[in-house]
C-alpha cells in the first residue's frame, strides 16, 4: 500500500491523543470524576443563544453562507474595539485581524507562516501540549525553558538569555498558562521583547485564558511599543463566551502576519463558521461579555478555593502553587509516586480504573512535567470535587 | 523584521485571493450579476434551521462544547447510512469516516497526510484552484493533464499513463468537477485505478458535488472493489444542506488514513464545529436531503437550461458542453477574444467595471482554462441571468 507522509507519521505517539481518548471516556461516563478536561463549565449567555436562532430565522441564506477568510468586517471591527477597551492597544480592523478555527487554527497558521525546517521556537518546559507537534509540522524544532513549582512556574530570563540561538525564530508565551495556571511576570517579558527585538525573532502570545484571571492582570505583550511590531496574539471566543465548540478564534498581529495567515486558511479550512460570528458581533456590541466573565471568573474561583482547601488537607505532600488564572491546578506528586514506586502516568491510569477519578499525567505537557498531574477545578461541582480530592487521598493510602 | 517561512511566501500569487476580492465586492453591491461564485442558493431547510434552535436551547453546554476530532459518533453512523445508501458502499463509522471543517479541510490534511517533498499530484487542467497551492504546502508537485471542451472536458486515458512516474503519489479527481461541470467516464477512472494499482499511489475522489448532477449519475470510485483501500473520499454538507458557512465536510478513508488526518486535524483545527455535527444527525436520519437536494436541483436546472439558450443565442462563437453536473458553464471564449484582441482576464475585469457582470478567467484553473471564463450559473434569478448574458453580448459587440 502506498505510504504516508513522513511529516504525520513522526507524530503518532503525541499524548494528546491519549487525552482526548480519555476525555472521550469521562464524557460518556457520568460516573467518572473528570478533573481531566479543560472547556468552560458554564454555557453561552442565553442572550447570544437567542441571537443565533434570530439569525438563523431571519437570514438562513447569509448566515450558513461563506464568510471572506479573514472573517465579516463587522466581526473584525468589533474585536477591534475590545481589544482597544481590555488591552488599551490599537489593531486595524482591516489589515491587522483574522478570524480563525479557533486558537487552534491561529497556532498553526501562525507556525506554518514564520516557521522553515530547522528554525527553532522556543517554549516553556512544561506548557500547553499542542505546541510541540504544531511546531514539528511546521518543520521547527521546539527548545524548552524549565519551570518549576519552586519559582511559581515562572520562567527565567536567565535560561532564555541561554536558549536563545541564530536559529531562534520565535518564541510561545502562553499567560496565564495551561498546565500551571501561571500569569507571566512583567520582569520575563521585558527579557523577552529585548532578546526578540536583538535576536529578531516573533514573539507569539497565547492569550486564550487572558479573562480567565483570579488575581493579578493579563500582560497583553502587544502593549510594549517595541514588542508590537514582531507579536502575534492567539486569542480565542471558546472561554469568553463559552462556545469552544463552536472553533472561533481571531488573531492580532501586523499586515504582513495576517496576510499569510489568510494565505494558508484559504487552502487549509476556506473561511471561518460564520453563524457564530455574525452572532458575536452581538456578543460584543452589547457588552454580554462582561457579565460571562463576571459569572465564570466567580465561579470558577470558588472552585479553586475549594480544590486549594481539599488538597492542603488530603495531600499535604503535593506541591503545587494556587492558579492565578486558568483552570488547573499542577501539582508535584513525587513525594507520594516516590514512595509507592509508580510513574505519574501509572497513577493516573491506576486511579482512574479504581476511583473513577480522571487526571492529566503532567508528562503530556513536557518533560518537565513528570511525576506531576494537571488537575481541572472548573468542570466539577463543588461536591464532586470533595469527594474526587477524598478518593485520590483513599487511593493514595490504600 | 523578522521573515515569514518560504512555504507561505510562495503562495503570494494565488488567484484564489482575486476570486475572494472580486467575490466580495459582488456580495456587497447588489448592482453586480454574478456569475462568479459557488455556493448553493436554496436555503437550507427549515427544518434543520429549527433542530439548531432547539439544541441552543435544550443543552447549549453540550451542543456549543466541543467533540472529538473525529466528529461525534452519531454522525459518523448516519454518514455511514447515508453512503451506504447513495453510494452502495460500506465505510465503517468508527474507523474509516472523519468529519472536517469543509472539504478544504478534508483536501488539506489529506494531501498533507501522503505527500513527502518532491512527491507527485496528478489534477486536472482545468480544474479547482485551491489544489495546486494545496499540493504546493504539503510541499508536492503538480503535474497536470489537459481537458479540452471539444472532448467534453473528459481527461484522456493516454494522456494519464503518460503523466504517471515513479514519483506519482496521487491523483486528485473531481467529479462532477469545478469548472467545467464534466462528471467523470467510468472508462477513466477503470484505467486510473488500474494504474493506481500498478504504480502503488492513492487517489482523492472530491465528491462534493456528488448529488448536484442534472445528466448521468455519480461515479463512486470507492466502490471499484481494487480502488477502495487507496481512495480518499472528500465530501461536503455545504451543497448538500445548503450550509457552506458552517463548514462540515467529511472523509471517508482506509482506517490508515483517518487516523493520519485525525493527528493532522488535532493540531490545525482541533476538532469539527459542534452543534452542525449535531443537527445534521437528524438532518441525515430523517431523511430532509432527499427533499433539498430534489428542490436544488429542480432549480438549478431550470436555471441551467436558461443559461444555455442565452449563450446560443447570444453568443454563437462560444464552445463549451451543457454541464451535466455542479454549479458552472465553462465556456471557451477565443473566437471572441482573438477578435479584440484581449485576454480573458481583461475581458473579465473589463465586463465588470462596464456591464457590472462578474465572471472568473479561465486561467485561475489552471494554463489550459486560458480564454475561457467560468459562470455561476446557480446565483441569479432567471430574470438576472438573462440579463448578465445580453449584457455580455452588448459589450462584445461594443
Amino acid at each position: 500500500m502506498a505510504k504516508l507522509s513522513a511529516r504525520v507519521d513522526k507524530i503518532h505517539t503525541s499524548p494528546i491523543r491519549r487525552v482526548a481518548a480519555l476525555l472521550d471516556e469521562a464524557r460518556e461516563r457520568s460516573d467518572i470524576i473528570s478533573f481531566g478536561g479543560g472547556a468552560p463549565s458554564l454555557p453561552p449567555p442565553k442572550r447570544l443563544l437567542d441571537e443565533f436562532s434570530r439569525l438563523l430565522n431571519e437570514n438562513p441564506l447569509r448566515s450558513c453562507g461563506y464568510t471572506g477568510t479573514k472573517g465579516i468586517p463587522q466581526l473584525r471591527g468589533a474585536v477591534a474595539e475590545d481589544v482597544k477597551k481590555y488591552g488599551k492597544v490599537d489593531f486595524d480592523p482591516h489589515t491587522e485581524i483574522i478570524v480563525t478555527t479557533g486558537a487552534t487554527e491561529s497556532i498553526y497558521s501562525s507556525l506554518m507562516s514564520i516557521i522553515d525546517p530547522g528554525d527553532e521556537v522556543i517554549v516553556t518546559d512544561p506548557t500547553y501540549l499542542g505546541y510541540r507537534e504544531t511546531i514539528e509540522l511546521a518543520q521547527g524544532r521546539p527548545r524548552w525553558i524549565p519551570v518549576h513549582v519552586a519559582n511559581g512556574y515562572q520562567p527565567g530570563g536567565e535560561e532564555l538569555k541561554e536558549t536563545v540561538s541564530k536559529k531562534t525564530k520565535a518564541m510561545i508565551l502562553l499567560s496565564p498558562d495551561n498546565p500551571t495556571g501561571r500569569i507571566i511576570n512583567e520582569s520575563f517579558i521585558r527579557t523577552l521583547v529585548d532578546l526578540a527585538v536583538d535576536h529578531d525573532f516573533w514573539i507569539i502570545s497565547d492569550d486564550i485564558y487572558k479573562h480567565i484571571i483570579y488575581e493579578g492582570e493579563h500582560q497583553w505583550i502587544s502593549r510594549f511599543p517595541e514588542a508590537k511590531e514582531r507579536t502575534i496574539t492567539v486569542c480565542s471566543f471558546s472561554k469568553e463566551a463559552g462556545i469552544p465548540g463552536l472553533r472561533m478564534g481571531y488573531t492580532l498581529a501586523s499586515k504582513q502576519i495576517i496576510d499569510s495567515i489568510e494565505k494558508m486558511q484559504q487552502y487549509s479550512t476556506l473561511a471561518p463558521e460564520s453563524i457564530a460570528q455574525f452572532a458575536l458581533v452581538k456578543f460584543l456590541n452589547e457588552n454580554m461579555k462582561v457579565q460571562y466573565i463576571r459569572d465564570s471568573v466567580a465561579s470558577y474561583i470558588s472552585k479553586r478555593d475549594l480544590m486549594d482547601k481539599m488538597i492542603q488537607r488530603y495531600l499535604p505532600l503535593a506541591k503545587t502553587v494556587k492558579p492565578a488564572g486558568a483552570f488547573y491546578y499542577f501539582v508535584d506528586m513525587r513525594d507520594y509516586l516516590t514512595k509507592t514506586n509508580r510513574t505519574e502516568e501509572e497513577f493516573a491510569e491506576q486511579l482512574l480504573s479504581t476511583e473513577r477519578v480522571a487526571v492529566i499525567p503532567g508528562r503530556f505537557f513536557g518533560d518537565n512535567g513528570i511525576g506531576h498531574v494537571r488537575m481541572t477545578f472548573v468542570t466539577e461541582t463543588e461536591e464532586r470535587i470533595k469527594l474526587g480530592i477524598e478518593k485520590i487521598h483513599q487511593f493514595l493510602n490504600a
